[in-house]
């Protein structure tokens, strides 16, 4: 690439890249799939799986989830009703600036307030897709991947959604994926199909 | 793209897209490149221009500033002291968000406390450039697009950068960009010289 340093052409003044310029770069649209559900529901392995599926179509991809935010970004929030209404709203504000840089990002985060998740919508509405990852309480209990269900029910976590903090479904969710039901590759191609569907995949 | 959708040929479970992933799709690295500096001192003009050129050479960019933060993610802190290191801290994470997804991503804030500068660099050591984007308070002051000196002049912004509260020049920036001397076509020529030279545009 360093050959094309000295061929810029452009007027250095108020220059700008704007949404369209990425998206013809990108070859498609900036999006986010903004996955809610209980914790073990599948949240993340299904987010990270579709960020694989897209990133190998040549998609511009990103997943936010606790791995990445809870010890950075939000490192200074606690599980107060208060700190998780600001997680959520800052990892929505993450979201909306990855969506305006062209991204098709991803965050997985149980969310489980219905206004919380809501707020996130309305900050880029047209891009915005709520993927509701369905799978009851007993189902996610059994897979309980880390123990967490096991230590709620134990008291050792207060307010454990699901257990003793409430999940307030997803009314009008784009997408509605029950994992009890359906394998990641379908829930994959679920998403694909909806954003291609949607003209996400588009030019 | 679309009749690419069932050409993938990935494992779903534990999928993962990795830093060297995107480095290949992208041709490039990943970078913060954290612009500080007083107010109108040249910050976002530069910061822009160097996006605008980066892009045009294929690469994939973003610009963290006032227009899509404070009105956002940092639309909840104020400018007290605790407030302004808040913001800058929340800065330094989604920028190594971004570094971490394959951009190069720009910062256009003043900045003004080492301390704040250097845990932001901490988090991404290898892939930050600090820089300075020197100017003086009679020269920032001369140009004051915003009218902001004045203000700060006539009191009615306290704590004002450069006025009435301090700016600690960095001590050891990657690059050193004296606005009152150089044109913005030089200070993009001198940004992009330095990531040429430090491999980031490398594959």
């Amino acid at each position: 690439m360093s050959d094309k340093i000295k061929s810029t052409n452009i007027t250095w003044h108020d220059a700008t890249v704007t949404v369209e310029d990425r998206r013809r770069k990108n070859g498609h649209q900036g999006a986010v799939l903004w996955f809610t559900g209980l914790s073990a529901s599948g949240k993340s392995t299904i987010a990270q799986a579709v960020q694989a599926a897209l990133f190998e179509m040549g998609c511009q991809v990103y997943v936010l989830d606790g791995d990445n935010v809870r010890h950075g970004l939000n490192k200074d929030l606690g599980f107060s009703p208060e700190d998780r209404e600001e997680n959520i709203r800052r990892i929505g504000e993450v979201a909306a600036l990855f969506c305006d840089a062209g991204f098709i990002v991803s965050t997985a985060f149980i969310s489980p307030y219905r206004s919380d998740r809501d707020k996130a919508r309305a900050l880029c509405p047209e891009q915005f897709c709520e993927v509701y990852v369905k799978c009851s309480v007993e189902v996610c209990e059994t897979r309980d991947p880390k123990g967490l269900y096991q230590k709620a029910r134990e008291g050792k976590i207060p307010e454990f959604t699901g257990i003793s903090a409430p999940y307030e479904e997803p009314e009008n969710a784009e997408l509605v994926l029950d994992t009890a039901e359906l394998s990641v590759e379908d829930c994959v191609e679920a998403v694909l199909a909806y954003l291609q569907e949607k003209g996400k995949l588009n030019r």
